[in-house]
């Protein structure tokens, strides 16, 4: 008998008969001994609706109350899935995020959680019951409704596996796993059996949209393994269906690279002919920071005569406008040149093998030559290399890479 | 300076556009310098279709569960009406039944308010901010969430009024009053300007459907005048509008009749041949309330002979099932045939004048002789005469009586 915290998308319970089949997953978990609480999202479709309302009213809505709109979406799941089950025969109840409550700080539309109180949710599943978690909510210290921002039910359902000392959390969805790289472009991808916490969260802030951020960036430090499964798909018992999350010592035959993202969610802003003096790169990118503009790879060249130097940097599209705003802004900052594209794309290959493994850097810089892709700024973390490049080029590079690193089934 | 209460129906609601134009009805009495806590329904169409997803799920669901799934309309019409008034400057804040609290018994789906905790609400009132607080919803000691049934925010609206102190509760809605009886049959009917709370419950009970009954009994106990207004006419300040539901003595001019109503929603149970013994009526109708079978009009003949007599009783239509299975399963009762029909309706004339005037029943009793229509059964109070005909005179009932009373504008 384990405990389990088991969680559904918003495809995975779009409707009635979804939810029903949602339900039967949970109602065999419970057959076979296991304390299951079920995290569920808003019915597909709802929360769109519901932040457009939002929209509707003021672009520049008060969070707090777009919060109390937006969690509303989880709760009707909750109460629904808390019925079907009991259709089943399953004793249930659902538990709304101010209900146990789920404390998170004041940062309304994208908080973070802080705390999770169990002791309630504890007895009852502890006396049988299903306990039904709307994802996504979360209430502040005051008691207003807070969110976890698009995607937060995935957080939810780690976090709380993470407070009940759960032995995995499943996060059903409309993938069967993660998958070596965007299947779309790879018709042969292959599904990745098991991958280590730290190459997922590369692989998740790189565009693969399988998992939130954060909910990895929690199971890593809480260490709660993640299986990524189908909704849509019977599995059978005792075969690993999915993607397993894990730690990395978990891992027996480690992968030299394990997956290739993209995404083209990028813009590119270079400043040319900027003195090459102590101190110029804080003048750039503190007021970019103060302006909330996220900047991810940064290129500064070495400057050829000592005196001037250019720079290149990343942010993602929406915040292209803000930082061309902010740099023109800068009085103080001298620049010859200010050039910015919305058309470029980011390619990062993972792996948790590059740590002792040299050569892959190599490798992915050959391949895109080969290809004549030109690479406009490189970026390498201990288990990633990302370049940008032409937007145009994204497919190719993608499925050179692919092949070049022997990911191909 | 004053508090007042102000109710919005679902089609008042209906949409962003809608709730605009409540918003502004709302910025004008904060204008005029009043505190005002606002009662939302759910958008017109929500509720039904939250109610059809449990349905769908099982026609038998757990209350508890059903509460959760309902009561979010509510809440999403919190949340945009808080958000409309902050853009018009108005500072706004919504308030969920749980963040009160409303405090409520137990019996889920048609709870009742035991308790609402004000203390925080008024402290945000007397800072200048309006209260948005949905309708329908309520908490119980436990922290479940209930609801207060269909039509429910009527009730949380002058409950609300009434832990308050309110000055008054006005409720807007589809129509722009309480009208002499119902304009799609007497397109003549008149609106009533004033109208006692003795009055509007009788008249609510049989169909008028302006207000809750749950709410004029709050209203009436409790002294809070409401105003029922149209949300789609604009009013202006100084006339009064709608209906005023307020108490007796504040009535200057009292009219003998002041409605007429009727509801079609009633079938009749006849017993021929019960043994006329004591403890008879005991027999049957306490069956009946443990089968929850709501009897409303009971009539028992003088017995001929002294020996059997006929039982007449009517109850909603959706009873008429459960009350004919109660009494076939009556093992000690007596009876010769037991005769039901749903092709009736009841018709009622209500007036305070009625206490000090007679001569309202004859008038009654003569009218509908004279165009024939036969009276099945005869129910009355101290304010209210309530007759049973066949349905397909309802219409030809109305009218004439609404004449004869000389209620025509």
């Amino acid at each position: 008998m384990a405990l389990i915290v088991a969680k559904f998308g918003g495809t995975s319970v779009a409707d009635v008969t979804k939810i029903k089949g949602a339900a039967m997953k949970i109602a065999r978990e419970v057959e076979r001994g296991h304390r299951v609480a079920v995290v569920v999202s808003a019915m597909a479709g709802v929360t769109n609706q519901l932040v457009e309302y939002c929209n509707q009213v003021d672009k520049l809505h008060d969070t707090r109350e777009y919060d109390v709109v937006v969690a509303s979406g989880e709760q009707i799941t909750s109460g629904l899935m808390a019925m079907t089950l009991q259709k089943m025969g399953v004793k249930a109840r659902s538990w709304q995020g101010w209900q146990l409550p789920i404390v998170t700080d004041d940062v309304h539309s994208k908080a973070r959680i802080a705390e999770i109180k169990t002791a309630e949710l504890l007895k009852s599943l502890h006396a049988g019951e299903v306990a039904v978690i709307p994802g996504f909510q979360g209430m502040t210290e005051d008691g207003r409704v807070t969110t976890l921002g698009r995607g937060g039910s995935d957080t939810s359902a780690v976090a709380i596996a993470a407070a009940l000392d759960a032995e995995r959390c499943d996060i059903y969805t409309d993938v069967d796993g993660v998958y070596t790289t965007d299947p779309r472009i790879v018709p042969h991808a292959k599904k990745i059996d098991k991958i280590s916490y730290e190459e997922m969260l590369e692989l998740a802030s790189v565009g693969a949209k399988v998992l939130h951020i954060r909910s990895v960036e929690i199971a890593m430090k809480k260490d709660i393994p993640i299986q990524v499964l189908s909704s849509f798909e019977d599995h059978v018992g005792s075969d690993l269906p999915g993607t397993l999350v894990t730690r990395e010592e978990d891992i027996v035959e480690q992968q030299l690279v394990t997956g290739v993202a993209y995404t083209r969610d990028e813009a590119k802003v270079t400043l040319l002919g900027v003195p090459d003096v102590p101190g110029v790169a804080a003048k750039i990118f503190s007021p970019l920071a103060d302006a909330a503009v996220n900047v991810d790879m940064i290129v500064q060249n070495v400057s050829p005569d000592g005196k001037y130097t250019d720079m290149t940097f990343t942010v993602p599209q929406a915040d292209l406008p803000r930082a061309i705003q902010t740099i023109k802004a800068l009085k103080e900052l001298k620049y010859r040149e200010l050039q910015t594209s919305d058309t470029v794309a980011k390619v990062s290959v993972v792996g948790i093998g590059m740590k002792s493994h040299s050569g892959v850097a190599n490798t992915m810089f050959k391949t895109l030559a080969e290809k004549s892709i030109n690479i406009q700024v490189i970026s390498t973390s201990e288990i990633k290399i990302s370049v940008l490049i032409e937007q145009d080029y994204v497919e190719l590079a993608v499925r050179s890479l692919h092949a070049a690193y022997g990911l191909e089934g």
